[in-house]
């Protein structure tokens, strides 16, 4: 007999497990039904930014797989329908089509949850003013691009500094905006120490973003006709034609809170290593709804990121066709870019550091993308943080320009394999003029790293 | 009393053992004399096909550090002097200043041999023609640029198609010459598979550039004034204005076999992991003339390449003034680059993974350097082999365009940890649309190669 697998939400996560799952199962052994509350499946919400500044020049471009794509491989695609309820007890979900207010209860043998996440959205005077928006969704960032097209003024505030924050920033700049990132860091990027953090405000400032840091937004002031005006905070108040909400985004687990589901402290579903949700056989939860252990503090962790859902994805997918994935964690690489200036972390910063209980050497260097003589070479800081004594690799952070972010990549797999920063100074890294100086600047970190340890004690 | 550590070889290897073994000791600890026959020390050999190409404007740009630098710290340079004569029992050296003729022994308590490689420059009729050039040294790159200067003709014949071959094909395309390549290989490229090379070779006769695979040079052919004319296979005859020899080169090893110190069966000297001769205490190798271990295979291999003699001066100069440093071994990583082309390969290929006794599985994947609907997102292929059963990645080759070739660095990490292509598909790499898909092309290879990998059995 026939089993039926149910998706709650169809985006990376949810139809990369129905897309793995199909593979695995044909139609006649498994019915697999996928709700959507939008109009969008398989999106690249990290495109967005891309899109709005004009890289990107289709809406569709960002869309891996439509609809009709996934239909095509016997997938029950129900689009602009909603869950609002689970009911684990009786195994089934109560599903709403959000155009006709229909409702309706659908069982499933296997249950898995891929409701992705919500912005936040502070509860600020003003914060629905016409011109303020956040980019999360297609819908988001069309709403964004149609304000563009019809706002003559040329200011724009971006509330927020991490990597939609950055990244947001750019696309402004590039359609000939005039930027300020407001934001309550001491630096842009807090995922970096600040004093990275610092070589990023640097370097955005030399492009003529304006950076307002320790900044806490209490209005959003629109005129008479409901249109943004100024961004204010608790000592100035900055004029915006328009305003982007890049505060960062929550696991969107309303429905699993509801249900009794296990979360975490960051409010993401918790899991066990083949994506089931904690203490139940037969659900699996896997993307921006879920928590991920962080290899390197031992620790759960909420990380937004396109490739993770598309991992646990197919390792959800995997397991319920029968087959065996595991996804054993991260080590919380995250690569970004404004304009030519490339911004990379893995592992953990100092901070991170310390609240896991590590005892730890820190070292920065400076060197160069290139070999120094090769044309195009560009300056690259590099901080390494290493365990005091048994020297094990635990976070990089890079800040440089072309060709630097992409090399925190050898520090993402050192970590995942313990290596310590000893162990580091003898990898055997690609070496030619026009692809790094004869010592890759991570194995000159490893270098100063090394004697720190050795130095510590 | 002061010890005396003498150095063979003023290059990458004998330059950094001598400035590392100077941070350690005192002048009055160690007194350091350091030979070179040439002109020349620490320079970047693999700088010099893009000096004759233009890219580099000046020669000294190659030259990390000169004479008086090295004198400024300390180290007794004695330029255009020979080492001719290693008497190993009486621990001194015959060493040669070239300019006068004057021989002199000196003792020594420690001794490092990096006399480094010489090019392949097989006795074939005319090769001594004006017009021929290796592009070993930076005479050897001077008189290529002085040539020329002072040829009319743009014909230009390259012979060999590894590394340098390759670059000095960029070289001189970049100076608007004719280029052809002949070379004995069926594709070029041979430490790439065959079917990798053939992707080469299609992209650089895009390029314009001529490659005669399969053909045996049998004589240079010069005009009546000593100028070379042309290149002659045995089937074929190629016009030249100007050629280049870029065969390869073997470890120079002329003195450390006459004084019977071991050498492997590629000609290398022989060491142990502190990079000391094998049997000798008091003598270090490194750099271009020793033998490494390549940690796929377990067997020797000669590699020569900047990067690893610098390792090797800095753990040969650890050693010396007291620290404790080792060289585990390589996996083979090399990158390279003709025009926008990027070329890479780490660990084993086919060919050498069967001759170690290696079985395996191979897969080969096509996917792109950024998100495919980034701007500037290029095509590229990942070759990736795997050990039958365990599933431990062996090799990957990796040939495309702009972001092709550091990605190389994941898959040499991966193996020195010993990963499994398994294990490899959780890896945390940098994910943003402008650096990479969601699926990073090497975690695609990977889920490809686990799933060959059980399929194998």
């Amino acid at each position: 007999m026939s089993e039926r697998l149910v998706i709650v939400g169809g985006d990376a996560a949810g139809m990369a497990a129905a897309s793995q799952a199909r593979r695995l199962r044909s139609a006649d052994e498994m019915e697999i039904v996928a709700f959507e509350r939008s109009r969008f499946t398989s999106y690249s919400a990290c495109g967005i930014p891309y899109w709005v500044g004009g890289d990107v020049l289709e809406r569709d471009a960002l869309i891996a797989r439509n609809p009709e794509e996934h239909r095509a491989r016997a997938i029950d695609l129900r689009m602009r329908t909603e869950v609002i309820e689970l009911d684990i007890d009786a195994r089934r979900v109560r599903a709403k089509e959000l155009e006709s207010g229909v409702e309706t209860w659908l069982s499933y043998d296997k249950l898995v949850l891929a409701t992705g996440a919500r912005p936040i959205r502070p509860e600020l005077p003003g914060i629905d003013a016409d011109g303020v928006h956040g980019v999360q969704t297609l819908d988001d960032g069309q709403a964004l691009l149609d304000t563009l097209d019809r706002t003559e003024g040329k200011r724009a505030v971006v509330v927020g500094a991490g990597y939609i924050g950055v990244e947001m920033a750019e696309a402004l700049i590039n359609r000939g905006y005039e930027v300020t990132m407001v934001h309550r860091g001491a630096q842009p990027m807090s995922t970096l120490d600040p004093d990275m953090g610092a070589l990023v405000a640097v370097a955005m400032r030399g492009m003529g973003i304006e950076i307002v840091c320790e900044a806490e937004v209490v209005e959003i002031r629109a005129d008479d006709s409901g249109r943004v005006r100024a961004v204010v905070t608790t000592s100035a108040e900055y004029p915006a034609d328009v305003v982007v909400l890049g505060i960062g985004v929550k696991p969107e687990t309303t429905l699993a809170r509801a249900a009794g589901l296990p979360l975490g402290e960051h409010g993401g579903l918790l899991t066990d290593l083949a994506m089931r949700v904690r203490g139940y056989a037969d659900i699996w939860a896997g993307g921006d709804c879920v928590e991920v252990l962080d290899l390197v503090s031992g620790r759960e962790r909420h990380i937004a990121l396109g490739t993770h859902a598309n991992k646990h994805g197919q390792i959800i997918g995997t397991g319920i066709g029968g087959g065996y994935a595991t996804f054993p964690g991260v080590v919380g690489t995250a690569v970004s870019k404004v304009c030519d200036l490339e911004v990379a972390r893995t592992g953990l910063g100092e901070k991170e550091a310390a609240a896991a209980g590590l005892q730890f050497v820190v070292v920065t260097i400076e060197s160069t993308s290139r070999s120094g003589y090769y044309p195009g070479t560009a300056p690259m800081t590099v901080k390494m943080i290493a365990e005091r004594r048994t020297g094990r690799l635990l976070g990089v952070q890079i800040v440089g320009r072309d060709g630097a972010a992409k090399r925190v990549d050898i520090a993402a797999v050192a970590i995942t394999a313990g290596m310590t920063v000893e162990q580091m100074t003898a990898l055997d890294l690609g070496y030619a003029p026009p692809f790094s100086p004869v010592w890759d600047p991570v194995l000159v970190a490893a270098r100063k790293a090394t004697s720190a340890v050795q130095a510590r004690g």
